[in-house]
């Protein structure tokens, strides 16, 4: 397996550590677990037993058993640390919290071990620069949950040694995850700006009435998004015109540059009673005491998907 | 069936018409095939049959020749539209050749039939606003290939009765397609809406040389784009918060607006140099010879999606 022998360090083991976890154990590695909540470390076994049994059912997994004996609750930050050759950092997203736990595993780390933040909200400079081992620090933020999602940014403070960069993209493709690597630091990474984009797209068709919530989510649910589950918004435009992605623009970029032309720039991005109508379009659609069902939908079809996709030839 | 009994008239057989006749014949339909070139009608029961033949191969439908049976190819307008109970035009996209074929189809169809148009560049009050019975006649814009990608954009002009746009919705539903309704008519509909915003962003992540085009196609295909392929983007945030779509905006509403007000208002949408960079990455990722193959490829993920897809609970 691609991550035999190597050790790895989980610190804080919510619901996106957890799932790390699961995500290098999986590949082979030795994984050790610290998180500060009793809550937190009660319910974490229970987790990973269902999490696994979940993915064996799809046929993500065959040995749940080897994945759980490779998984080890341990009782502080440093026995997590210690001796991992990569220690993955997935604390409460705040910026004081960040610079505390970055200060406690740079202090107890190999010389040689990197860690990676699952921080989507802060650059890493902002809780890494003043380490005396800046260099071996970086984010690396996934999707939750990274172990049916696979999908991992890598973005470099300024600091960071561009051989650590090329490492942590070494070892996530070898977890089994799919690296993207940023050339430096931007809010929102790519993933929550490209979302970001559509979601105000989609928020400013739903406040002026061109459509319901439903049907704006459908146009991409049996449209939109279903090129987008195996191939990306490039490739997708360079196989839709005969000579490729140039020959796409010669022909499109005059509506897509008609169209953001046309956008409102000082609309009001998200606004709150814009937000209360499409609430009450989801709760009518959806009663709040259903919600956890529908996730447990979303993720049985998570697993469908991947186990899917597996099956698929790129 | 969903269609059977029903009589269908296709105006335009390219790539759209001819994938629109398959989506009206798969559901039961006669459908009575015109097309004025005579390249592309010595071409189309070849295409219908490989296409036929492909779906069955994935388990998209049961008998390909009883689809077949349903398929006339006729040699006039006339043919395909007289006796038609609806009638979807397909032809070029411009808007002289809209405004012809309108006015032959409006002269040549029963008074009850309804015609839909799959332009997706013109409002339908373009080229129907003067026709006498200009009630009859609305925008069904599919994506294309329409009879592997269910989505239906149906748009209103404003002389379109309220009645034919809920007769429409109806019928493609019944066809096994996934119609939804724009309250009115606007640029792009909301597909292409939703596309552009994203693409812009991507463009300017790729021009600002944050990531590869691969990569930000990776941040899509083995990530963002996974969820999309089943639940829309107002369920997926509506299930990424406990209580719902509001406590999301309330939580990351103020993340959006920050990545909104950063971005660069002036900046040039899709300028030249960058297509012809991301034209670069491209072909050396796949030289234009293998474009075919690629999409070929697509095809095939597209159908085995589609088959995984109705194996699953919603």
């Amino acid at each position: 397996m691609g991550l035999a022998g190597q050790k790895i360090g989980i610190a804080g083991a919510g619901q996106v550590g957890a799932g790390w976890a699961i995500v290098f154990a999986r590949a082979g590695a030795a994984v050790k677990i610290y998180d500060g909540s009793a809550d937190t470390v009660a319910g974490m076994t229970a987790f990973f037993e269902n999490s696994l049994a979940a993915m064996a059912r799809h046929g993500l997994i065959e040995d749940a058993a080897a994945i759980m004996a490779r998984l080890t609750i341990v009782e502080t930050l440093a026995d997590a640390v210690a001796d991992a050759d990569y220690i993955q950092e997935s604390v409460f997203e705040r910026l004081d919290v960040k610079i505390d736990i970055a200060r406690q595993i740079s202090a107890a780390m190999q010389p040689k071990a990197i860690c990676g933040s699952s921080t989507s909200g802060f650059p890493g400079s902002a809780f890494t620069a003043d380490l005396p081992n800046a260099s071996r620090f970086l984010v690396a933020h996934p999707v939750n949950p990274p172990h049916l999602i696979p999908v991992v940014e890598i973005v470099p403070a300024p600091a960071t040694d561009p051989a650590v960069v090329a490492a942590v993209r070494a070892l996530m493709a070898a977890a089994g995850q799919s690296p993207v690597v940023l050339a430096r630091e931007i809010d929102g990474f790519i993933l929550n700006r490209l979302q970001g984009a559509l979601l105000d797209e989609a928020w400013k068709l739903f406040e002026e009435g061109y459509a319901s919530a439903a049907d704006i989510d459908a146009t991409v649910a049996q449209g939109l998004g279903l090129r987008w589950s195996f191939m990306g918004p490039f490739e997708t435009i360079d196989l839709n015109a005969p000579e490729g992605i140039d020959d796409y623009c010669a022909r499109l970029a005059p509506m897509y540059q008609r169209l953001a032309a046309l956008r409102d720039r000082d609309a009001q991005i998200w606004p709150e009673p814009v937000v209360a109508r499409a609430a009450a379009e989801r709760r009518a659609a959806l009663p709040a005491a259903d919600l956890p069902a529908r996730r447990a939908w979303r993720d049985e079809r998570l697993m469908a998907l991947m186990a899917h996709k597996a099956g698929q030839s790129d």
